[in-house]
């Protein structure tokens, strides 16, 4: 959300344009700044790799705007749902509703309302409203945080390269996405995090969005990366797809240093924020460093004129 | 919005499926019921006919949305805009920035914020908030009120088949959407309007709309419908296209008879609120009565398996 995520060169444009921070929800300015709201879509040929169950998009089309009140260590309260929607069985629809009803009951919120028309091709766009009495923000970082990441890295994209490698797995790690809603609740009434967001578009880019706002640097390290087990069957790359590839929808948090995440068990420190000047690095497992490229999710769109 | 538009059997089975009331925006349960939300989306297949200028694009999925707020005597605040963007040259993007942007400064709304993503059809879906101290609902007529609209039937689709016949003219009669934000406001004050929806999907279905969601009639008459001038000059039945054609983005509202109206000059009296029993009925020019039929935007559409 705020044209923070997708593809990175429009965003960018955007956000001069209308002169937005980027952050992963927006704090409207009521009811004391406390009510976020968040939209995010998915669509089929972004999303949703071929042979997708239609359960899975309508619980991945909510997910994904949960986790960004997740990511601002807000509870969500409910949401809204445009579906563009195409030549379409009965069944499939059904199904769709379905998996959007059991993400909205898994994380109890209401579907509020929503919108349909016609398209050529399925997108759900969803629009989630949350409420945070001291919303964790993009901003916020120092040198000398700790930096934290929840869950695994590298879910989404082992998921990714199963189903389209056609393993009979991968589905449910790509696309029943199970944000961070408690953890991010957690580490807002710590007072120990400094600034939160989700990785949804992968961790090396997300700590180069983190690094524009805070005008920091980071150091992270490969031997502490929480990877995901499936990940290591794969193969492929297992850093290059946990730092790259995105989809994964974990918190990635800064904590401060005296603290140490004490009380906030579900969080791994995977590294440190350091100064801007020091960029953007990895400590590879044989000590030697390593800059983090500024790529991820979206990363590949190009206007059509500038290709 | 409230999948109370688009495609009719599609909003049929999720509002029993979420057990949704039918209203142009969500009301949050939040700062006493005066927070309004809603989400619509624009599609290039469904919106906008071929040759459509992005500028017209941008204006047109913001202003859908702050009509939603309109149609329910809110005073739109802001707005996200999430936008599923295919090949594009960079300038067509800056176009549609700039639609969206004229829409928000004419009707003094920020862009908080919004997601882009790529997809094979550009589609736009905004969310718009809103407040409204005392919203206009649906739910509200009873017989023996006054029927009274906005503006003029019919412009939208004037300007549709202007386009599409290539008549030089249009794009701003389907596109240029006006949402009748004062006029929202003045209703909701004045305390005589009884409901209130926009009548985007055409007359004649959001007559059938809000006779189902308040179990009355209507009654009204063809010699008082504010038909668009310029649609009397198309080859056309204006009159079909009044009433079935939708895009009109007017108030449709409910009057107490006894206040007739009055200090509300900007709209139209077109006829009354009856029985149920008595239909949705229309008194032609010639003293005989038609019944209107349940149709307009968004009605062809069909499931798959159900063609």
């Amino acid at each position: 959300m705020i044209w923070s995520k997708g593809e990175r060169n429009l965003v960018k444009q955007i956000n001069s344009f209308f002169g937005i921070e980027e952050d992963d929800c927006s704090i409207l300015p009521l009811g004391e700044g406390k009510i976020l709201l968040t939209t995010d879509t998915a669509s089929k040929s972004s999303d949703f790799p071929k042979g997708t169950h239609s359960w899975f998009m309508g619980w991945y089309s909510l997910a994904i705007n949960i986790s960004d009140i997740a990511g601002m260590g807000g509870k969500p309260l409910g949401a809204l749902l445009a579906m563009t929607v195409p030549d379409l069985r009965k069944e499939e629809f059904g199904e769709i509703l379905q998996g959007i009803y059991d993400c909205s009951s898994a994380y109890s919120i209401k579907v509020w309302g929503g919108d349909t028309s016609y398209g050529e091709e399925l997108s759900i766009t969803g629009t989630c409203v949350g409420l945070a009495s001291k919303p964790l923000k993009r901003r916020g970082l120092k040198p000398g945080d700790l930096l934290a990441v929840t869950g695994y890295l590298g879910k989404g994209g082992a998921g990714y390269f199963a189903m389209t490698g056609d393993l009979g797995w991968g589905e449910k790690e790509l696309l029943r996405v199970e944000p961070r809603v408690e953890e991010g609740l957690a580490l807002a009434k710590s007072g120990s995090a400094t600034a939160c967001m989700d990785n949804s578009d992968g961790l090396a880019l997300s700590l180069h969005q983190l690094g524009d706002v805070n005008g920091v640097g980071f150091k992270i390290h490969e031997d502490r990366l929480p990877l995901y087990p499936e990940l290591l069957e794969l193969d492929i790359d297992p850093v290059e797809v946990a730092l790259y590839f995105g989809g994964d929808f974990e918190l990635i948090t800064g904590l401060k240093r005296e603290e140490g995440g004490k009380d906030l068990s579900f969080t791994k420190i995977i590294g440190e924020v350091t100064e801007k000047e020091d960029g953007i690095k990895m400590v590879k497992r044989d000590g030697s460093m390593m800059d983090l490229e500024e790529r991820g999710y979206g990363q590949s769109w190009r206007f059509a004129d500038e290709r």
